[in-house]
This record gives structure tokens, sequence and C-alpha cells, in this order.
């Protein structure tokens, strides 16, 4: 099955458009042959099958294939037609209504129903999917019956190649060491006293040795990466808004993983007595009563350390002097509610890191990439000396990973001026999963 | 009116008790002279006006003032019972049930009825309130009528004082000194480009010049307080949870600044699709069905920064020799709902701070206070060199500010050997309100 569109519309027209049939149909047959072709390969263009007038109105069908998509098809149509009528005729295109639009798309699996605005009816066929979609002409001036094939391109994709398609692939490691110490850091360093839970989930309490050898890796970090590469710290904000992970992409798929922050729906004393005076009374929080009186989620607790940055500079030009751009952020907590798997200090909840960022042009941005990478070889080999290995990876979400991907995008040569991020501690293409 | 607790109940027995009807008689008799007036002034004990045996059971109504509560005096009327008819006449007894409770407390003032649990009715009358309670025996042990009427009293007081009750007094304030620079410091330093406004409200986004003046001042206080005076750091967790609000006493006011924090209900990633596709193809974040999908709050982000500290020490004896404990943090930001008069760098809903904690004898923790006190005054008037001034402070509901009601208290002279906070950057009885 090919990708197949089919659109029955009508344009409102202001009056009677019996008068400019002629004109009418000499413009739809020279548009299936230029304008609606436009941009295709030879015979694959978007084409006017059926039409016919009515008293106010201009029927048609439309019938496409991937190339010029029959939504695009009818806004180009509209253009012309409104040209072509006011002008002679003083007829006024009103609009476009859409009476079906219908789209068949090939799959080899079938695909549980989107449960999605726009999509009227979805049905399972032999080798594809029908899609029935109920959309006006602002949903396909908004490209959401792209949106929508785009969505279901990707959930095709990820019955080929399952939900878990990342790809490790080592590119190099250090020779086998000799580990003077075999014990599980984190029992040991409970048992001395050095660190302890904290009250929620994937989070410790850091005591004064244990931070102390923080703080020592963080200066190291400064002493032989940051400072000689010239990289300027910045505070990033900790809470972030639907808004940013908009812009980062976030928005697209890291819901499993966010705290989510939501404010008091308001901050006056008396509608939140109840709930202080239930718990002086019952010493128990009413959780479910709290949950009806706040508001609802504004976004979450940092999850990329990055993304609040972007928008420092959204909107703003940059001057060829100013870049490249390169700072650091390390202000604060990332936060991820995390699988099972979380037992130590190795992998949790709540974490610190330095973030690392840098924009300029596609050839600065490499330079960047391959300064750190460097720094991070001399870190790990001659003053950590440690065992340690390097990989490329190739997440099957990119999407769920905002700065990863652009990173992992300019180290394979795809380069990009976006922001791009690199976390301390752990190499530019990727020793650890957090990325 | 005085207050008044009027309880009917019935000791339920294993066996008709009247066979015990002369004993019974004896020991209530006995009770209302010495068990029951024990801790009161003269004539002012809890009295058993009225008893009867049933087949099942031995009724009472016990009547008491202040002194010997009702629900006190009959738990310990239970046990001398129970051993009295336990030995001799092989009774036991089953439990308490309570038949009513009424407590007339005085009050000058109409009060709103309480929305809390265990409260049948509330009733304003002449000169006070008259309040029936639904609590049974467990109820009673857990004083829980107590924490309803202490409730009681803290809202006939608020009444009293009005809400605002905070008391603030000048101490001293250093001579009036010319100011070079006049403008509003936030507009100047956005009109240069050192900062900019993050996505969400009362936040900034630091670029590298504002954040240099940061880690300036952080610099000059870990040099002349921190060092010196032989604090050490920790890292405190920075999502905090209810148990350990309930621990620091935040639990019990300040639910209308706080930025809640809920975890998603699972991290399944088909739960959250339609989410995700939701926003793919309108996008749009669905926060109303985010909020659907998300679990009940289960704290929010710190609010104080040092009770995630206190886990830390929960359930510990400290060794004399390891006291006091001088730590401080400064891993994280702080988010508080604030009203609307956020508009600078000034009074925002996110900050940063370094937090200084102290443990010890009464007299190790005042003299830390004066330690940092002299600390400050050098920076403020030494360093610095800034116009400031000393003021005490009486917050009109200290519940709601836990660590500075006791840092207060500390000044004060009250002294406690509790964890003490105090904020870097004010002086230690209060420049700001940021405690």
């Amino acid at each position: 099955m090919e990708l197949q569109f089919n659109l029955k519309a009508y344009f409102k027209t202001s009056a009677d458009p019996t008068p400019a049939r002629e004109a009418v149909a000499a413009l739809f047959e020279e548009a299936n042959n230029t304008l609606l072709t436009k941009g295709a390969p030879e015979g694959q263009g978007a084409k006017i099958t059926e039409w016919k007038l009515g008293e106010d109105r201009i029927e048609l069908t439309l019938e496409s294939g991937r190339y010029v998509r029959a939504h695009d098809a009818i806004l180009r149509l509209k253009k012309v037609l409104a040209e072509a009528l006011g002008k002679k005729y003083k007829i006024g295109i009103r609009g476009v209504e859409v009476e079906s639009f219908t789209i068949k798309l090939p799959a080899e699996h079938e695909l549980k129903a989107l449960k999605v605005p726009y999509i009227k009816s979805m049905e399972n066929v032999d080798g594809g999917i029908i899609l029935e979609l109920e959309v006006g002409e602002a949903e396909m001036k908004n490209r959401v019956p792209d949106r929508i094939l785009t969505l279901l391109e990707e959930k095709i994709e990820a019955t080929k190649y399952g939900a878990k398609a990342e790809h490790w692939n080592l590119l190099w490691q250090r020779e086998p060491m000799e580990h003077p110490f075999k014990e599980d850091p984190t029992q040991a360093m409970m048992k001395e006293g050095w660190l302890k839970r904290g009250a929620s989930r994937g989070q410790w309490i850091h005591g004064p040795q244990s931070t102390r050898l923080f703080r020592a890796f963080e200066k190291i970090v400064f002493d032989e990466l940051l400072e000689p590469l010239e990289y300027r710290e910045m505070i990033f904000p900790k809470l972030v808004t639907w808004e940013v992970w908009m812009k980062s992409g976030h928005a697209k798929g890291v819901y499993p993983e966010i705290y989510y922050v939501c404010p008091p729906k308001t901050r006056d004393p008396e509608y939140w007595e109840e709930v202080a005076d239930y718990y002086k009374v019952t010493h128990e929080v009413p959780t479910k009563l709290i949950k009806e009186k706040i508001g609802e989620p504004i976004g979450g607790m940092a999850y990329a350390q990055c993304p609040p940055f972007w928008m420092y500079v959204t909107g703003e030009t940059l001057p060829n002097e100013e870049i490249p751009i390169k700072v650091f952020d390390r202000s604060g907590t990332s936060h991820r509610y995390e699988s099972g798997g979380i037992h130590g200090i190795e992998r949790v909840d709540e974490f610190h890191r330095i973030e690392i960022v840098w924009i300029g042009t596609k050839e600065e941005v490499v330079k960047c990439a391959d300064e750190l990478h460097e720094r991070y070889m001399h870190i790990f080999n001659d003053i950590l000396d440690i065992e340690w290995r390097k990989a490329r990876v190739t997440p099957g979400s990119w999407h769920r990973k905002g700065c990863s991907g652009l990173l992992k995008e300019t180290l394979s040569g795809q380069l990009t001026t976006k922001p791009v991020c690199l976390t301390a501690g752990r190499t530019a293409n990727g020793l650890n999963s957090r990325t």
C-alpha cells in the first residue's frame, strides 16, 4: 500500500459561482498539470478528480500521494481561485469546509487506535491503516494531518524495531586494571556514616566526607576542563515549565520520568485552612485533599538541566564575535522518576552534575566537542587513572533525550548550531545514560 | 465560661459486673478524691458524677475542667478498674465506648465550623463554643481531643490579634550612608544583559556576570564565616517529603506557599502514550489529563532548606565529643509560591542560599549563634560596607516558619538543642523574611 490522501471539501463562496463555471473548469484543469504537481516527481502530484458547483460553494475531491499532500493542495488552490474569481467575477472565497478526509498508509502490523484529537476513526486493513480525520482549514494550515502521519509512522517504525531500540557500539576501552577496592561503595560509605538515605526515593543525604569527595571531583573539572577551555558559569532555573520542554523537545515524551510540579491554586490561607487543621488534628497529611486543591502541573523539576538555558538565547541574534558561547551550570539538582533498579548512589532519582553547554557555528561546536573529549580523556587517564570505555549510543527514541540527540548528531557529523549539552563526568559520546 | 469536659462512656466488661457493685462504688468514690485529682489544684480534678451497671458494661459520666481532662481521667480509671475487677472478680475490661463527649470552651468571638475529622458538631454560644466530639478509645489515647482544643485555642487567639501578628522591633541600625547607585539593580542588570527572566514565575536566568557576583558573595561567606568557624559542607536533599515536613513542623501550615511535587502514577510508557501523542498532534501539553495521571503529592520542592538534614540525625545519639555539629548546604534551590509582590531579584519564587545548621547543648548553640552574629557584622561593616539594620522578629505563626522560630527562640534566650538554621546573607535575628 502506498500513502494516499482523499479529501472531499468545498470552498464557500460569497455568491453563486455559476457565472464563473468556465473559469473554474479551466483553472482546475490547469492546476492538475501545474500548481498541484509542483515539487512532485512526474505523475505523482495531487489531482482534482471531481468537482461541481453549488449555490454558495465549489465542491471538489482531491486525491494525492505523499508529495503534494491533499491538504496542502487545497490551500494552494484556494489562493489562486480567490484571485481568479475575485478580480473578474467579484466572488469571494469565504473559507474551506472539509466533508471528509481519508488517509491510507502502509503498515505491516496492526496499530491500536490512537487517543488523540482530530482522528475520527482508524481502521487496520490488509497492508495498512485507513484513517479518517476531522480537521478544518485551520488544522490543515497548522499541518495537523502531517503531525498525525509522523506520529503514526513513528509508531509503525517502533513495531518494527521494538521499544528498546537503543544501539550501543563500543568504540574503545582501556586495558583491564586491578581494582584494589572490591566492596559496594554505597554500602561501605553508609557503614562509615558518610551518607544516609534521604526521605524520598533514590535520594541521599551526603555527610561532610562524601560531600568533600564531590567537591574534589568538581575541582578537577574546574581546573582541568572548564577553566582551561574558558567555560563561564551561569545559573540555570531548576523549575522547568512546559514552555521550556516544548522548545527542547522533551514535551514529546519525557512524561513517565518527570517529578511534576503543581502550584497551589491560591495563596489564600483560608483556602488551605482545612488542610492544616486536618493535619493538626490527625497528624496525617491529607494528600488526596491537597491534590484537589493544587493547580494543574506547570512543568516539573529539572530533568536535563540545560533546557532552561535555551530561553536565555531565544529570540536573540548572536553577533559573530560572541560565539562560540561556552557556559556551564552547577547550581542545583536534577530529578528523574527512575525504574526499580535504584539502590545505591550510582543510580538515583535526585542528582547533581555540572552541565556544559556550547553554541556556535557547525565548525565551532565540533571543535568544542573535540576539546572536551580530549580533556575527559586526560582526566580519566592521567588524574583519576580509572578503567573506562567509549561507546556510540543511538537512542531508539531521540525525542526523549533532547540534548543528547543533538550531541550525538554533532559527534557523528550531522552538525548543528543549536545548544549542545554535555554532562561533566561522562565522555562526549555517552559513558552512561545520564544525558 | 471555663473550659469544661463532659464525657458519657462505658467500660465493656467480659461478664456481668453486678457481683462487683460494691467494689466499683468504693473505687469510684476513692478515685474522685485521689486518682482523678492528681495534678490538679484543690477541687479542680475530674469527677464521676453518675454511674450505673449494665449487663455487660459499667456506664459513667465524667466531668472535668482543664487539669485532669475527662478523656485522661477515663483512661486512668480503666487501668485501676481492670486491676480491681480482674483479680478478685475475674471480670475483664474489654475497652471503652464513648456515648457522647462534649467540650465547652470560652471564646469572645464566633468561630466558623472547622472541617476536621472527629468533630460531630460545633456551636457558638454566648461566651464560648460547645463542641461535640466523635472519638473512641484510640483517639483519646492519641490525644486527639487535646489537638482539637489546641487548634481551637490557636484560632481564638488569632481572632484576638488578627492574622498578621508579626512583631518587628528595630534593635539597631547603621548610620545613614550615601548611596552612589540609585537605579533599580534588577532593571540595570537586565539592561546590561547580565540576567533574564526565567520561564516560570519569580525565576531568573543568571548570565556569567551576575553569576560571578553570586560566587563572590559566596566566597566571602566561605572565607570570612564558614571556614574560620569550622562549618563543614553537606549536601541536603532538595525534594522534601511530608515525613520531613511533619518532623520540622512545616506540615502544620506551609501549604499556601509550596510548589507541590507529584510523581507519575507509573513509569509505563504505554500509560503516558496518549499524553505524548496529544502533544505531538496539537503542540499543546494536556495539563488537565496529566493531572489525572499523576499521583498525589509526595511533598514539595525545598522550602526552608534545612529540614531534609534532620533525617540525618533522626534516631541517632550524638556522642558529646561530636557536638556541636556545625554544617552547611549550598547544593541547590529553594522554591516558594510568593505573593504578587515579586518583580526583581530581591523577591523571587526560586532562590539560592547557603543554609547553616548547628546542633549542640543549650550553651553551645547560643555560642554558635553569637559567633555567627559577630561574623555577619564583620562582613556587613568591614567588607561590604553597607547600611543595614538589626531587628527582633516574632512571627505571628511560628509553626509556619519551623527553623526561624527556633532560631529566634535561641536568640531571645529560650534555648534549644534542636537543629537551628540560619540563612547566610542576613543577620542572625532576621534582616529579611527568608527564614
